[in-house]
């Protein structure tokens, strides 16, 4: 998706060494545009086009390019130039960058950062990632309740380049304790009286997060209270950052990315797909492939167990895929379903009863209607010399009801019970599901064999 | 997850009557909260506690309710108590609520709304779920470009109320044609020069939408950009609305879910999983499972074509699941990277060729780790007295390597192709994949057999 659109210009600009031709373009588009344009530059071209603009426009196209050429520019061009970029990244995307570049050359972009911006990426760096703390920015608007309205949007109107939003002001007291929240908005439309303090109009009931909340929970209160930023305190309410609109939607793209991907047996990518090295892809599908091949194995030794019902009764075979889709993906239902609302808080693991209730009624109906499926199949398939309302011919119908029920059981109770072990739901329940339900649907379809027609 | 903090006080007030508590209750705390702490009351109750806020208040704590108690509230109470309330909802939510009436209290409610409101709601009914006219909403800040920095701020203080954003400000024509954008923070940074027109400082290079493009398409294009709001205009380019953040929310976590449903082949849910009731549920995933019972069957008359050799080779039964679970995993794997990539955008139809060489290496590599499990296992299935190089120690092994390469390219080949015909990829693919796969690795594992042993 390389927009070439540009390339031929842009190139031609560098090599004549055009600036204003530069300048001029790293100025008059939209940064975003003007990063989509430079996409098929190399890093080194990259860097050269952005060093025509001001280092305010540099920051803010450069955020939009590619996580690869970031890092490249930042590993391969002039240091100090490059330090000098860094120090105005937000302090968010300044420490995801930052964590991804070799040691030694951490240590020199460091050595080259004003002290303030240093001091920010130690304390940010400390917090694991998928953590609140580990997204927030620290660029906030702090203020305090003793100033009024006027006071306040002069302040802004000074300050607002170092802000990531100035469209949430913190109120704060001398020690960072967070005491409450005036919006621009108010501001704005306080602007009548110009004279009253920020403590009469600050909203003092607020959602805060804790900097460990895990970022999943932190994206979804936002979400759930649309709100434009939440702030993070420590434990003693002190103000260490806030999380924005924007960083949540990253977030839950991030998370629901994840989820689907453990859903469909892969391990999570850490970059898109297409920029995911052939040999990382065969290791994060290789593991959960082999892990089902296992749960194959033991089905397999299952099977063998019945060695001598299938040479006697061949047309049992037919059934074995039939037998084992329809557990697998009945349990692959239910445990999309739970790990779903699970992740967006529909269900919590108080629910657990219900939740199992009603999946061994679903179970109930669906393995109903597979097993009149069943029925009719076998009319085709079980040898034509068994009478219609033969034993025989309920093996294939009852296996289903009861393979579908314990397929919506498992579904079920594994998501539920990894939550409840504070593992991710989504990261193993699938492939365990499908692995476990295989087994227990070849014992259940030979055994009722061996019941009915044995 | 019902709060019952609450509740009992609640109830108590109701019954003696307290306006004064149930004003305080009302105006006290976050609105959100004040929704969560009255999930527990019957909407009867819960209308009833409303009535003590005022109508500003009102509307906001309704729009924190469950859709389910939103619908009986304006079902079930005073009409015109409710069309004053309906009044004040944000264009886009009044939209989603009143489509799920009743028709004739539809047309009741919308006689009692003032004219403009009613026009309002005919316009953006017309268009079609899931587009992005169906989720803008039409209360924006509108602006003359001749304005200056002063007389916009004072005309947003006098009109903040009725805006869903006063953080970006349209500037539009006569006609309503969009001409720039002008962010609240640069009006404040701007306040030392008031005098200065907007056209002077607006953005004119303007990401915009149109009213029918995808919600989805919408979503990313905001995402990408991390913007507060996006424009939606017809196409001589005039404004029609907005769509913030925290409905790119929204869209985003619904799109996530759908794909996450069907990734694991279930129709993805209206409401949340405990709303949706038992018959719904069976229905939309009765209807995947039965499709899937019907690949399952393809299967059983494939099996059926080799019963002979079953019949003469019974360990050749063991490894049927082992070869269909390998197929369809490496196949829903595939699938499901292609499904988030394109809905990611991270690649796109014209990456194809790309696309499936990669997964055509990732088959012969996944495949050959696999067929060298397969052989070990062989080893322990096959009947002892076969020699370690026989070729039919090699059946299950080849078998693998081919059934897993057919199902990454089934499983990439799928989700292109589908996206190209304009269906949603995660909509089918992930069920075809594996019924696709399951019956030619049933094919494939017989032919060779014949060809090895017989």
């Amino acid at each position: 998706m390389i927009n070439t659109l540009y390339l031929p210009e842009l190139r031609e600009m560098l090599e004549t060494h055009n600036s204003q031709g530069l300048r001029d373009f790293c100025e008059a588009i939209h940064p975003a545009r003007a990063a989509e344009f430079m996409a098929g530059l190399t890093s080194e071209e990259a860097w050269e086009v952005l060093q025509h603009g001001d280092n305010e426009l540099r920051v803010d196209i450069f955020s939009y390019f590619g996580k690869v050429k970031q890092l490249e520019i930042l590993e391969t061009q002039a240091i100090e130039q490059v330090a000098e970029m860094v120090a105005e990244l937000p302090p968010d995307d300044r420490v995801d960058l930052l964590q991804e570049i070799s040691p030694q050359r951490l240590e020199l972009l460091l050595s080259l950062l004003p002290i303030e911006e240093r001091r920010d990426f130690q304390r940010l760096s400390q917090y694991p990632e998928g953590t609140a703390g580990a997204v927030m920015t620290t660029e906030i608007a702090k203020l305090s309740e003793l100033l009024t309205i006027r006071e306040a949007l002069n302040e802004i109107a000074r300050q607002s380049e170092d802000y990531e939003t100035i469209y949430y002001l913190y109120i704060v007291d001398d020690e960072d304790h967070l005491r409450g929240l005036v919006s621009a908005r108010q501001l704005l439309t306080g602007m009548k009286h110009p004279e009253t303090k920020l403590y009469e109009i600050m909203d003092t009931d607020l959602i805060t997060v804790d900097a460990l909340d895990h970022q999943e929970d932190v994206a979804n209160k936002v979400a759930k209270m649309d709100l434009l930023a939440i702030p993070v305190v420590d434990n003693q309410h002190k103000m260490l950052g806030i999380i924005t609109h924007d960083d949540v939607i990253d977030v839950l793209r991030e998370e629901a990315t994840e989820d689907a991907h453990r859903i469909g047996a892969v391990e999570p990518l850490d970059v898109s797909y297409l920029r995911t090295s052939l040999l990382t892809l065969t290791w994060k599908r290789g593991i959960w492939l082999a892990i089902l091949f296992f749960f194959a194995l033991l089905t397999a030794i299952a099977i063998q167990e019945y060695e001598d019902q299938i040479e006697k009764w061949v047309w049992l075979a037919l059934f074995i895929p039939l037998v084992i889709s329809s557990g697998g993906n009945s349990g692959s239902q239910s445990a999309t379903l739970i790990i779903t609302a699970l992740s967006r808080g529909h269900i919590t693991l108080s629910d657990w009863l219900r939740v199992v209730v009603r999946e061994l009624m679903m179970g109930l109906l669906l393995g109903a209607g597979l097993a009149t499926m069943g029925y009719c199949a076998s009319i085709f398939f079980v040898p034509d010399h068994v009478a219609l309302l033969n034993a025989t011919m309920f093996v294939v119908p009852l296996t289903l009801l009861l393979v579908v029920m314990c397929g919506t059981l498992t579904g079920s109770i594994l998501p539920l019970v990894f939550e409840k072990l504070g593992w991710d739901p989504a990261m193993m329940s699938t492939p365990f599901v499908a692995g476990i339900v295989d087994i227990l649907g070849i014992l259940i379809y030979f055994n009722v064999a061996i019941r009915f027609i044995g």
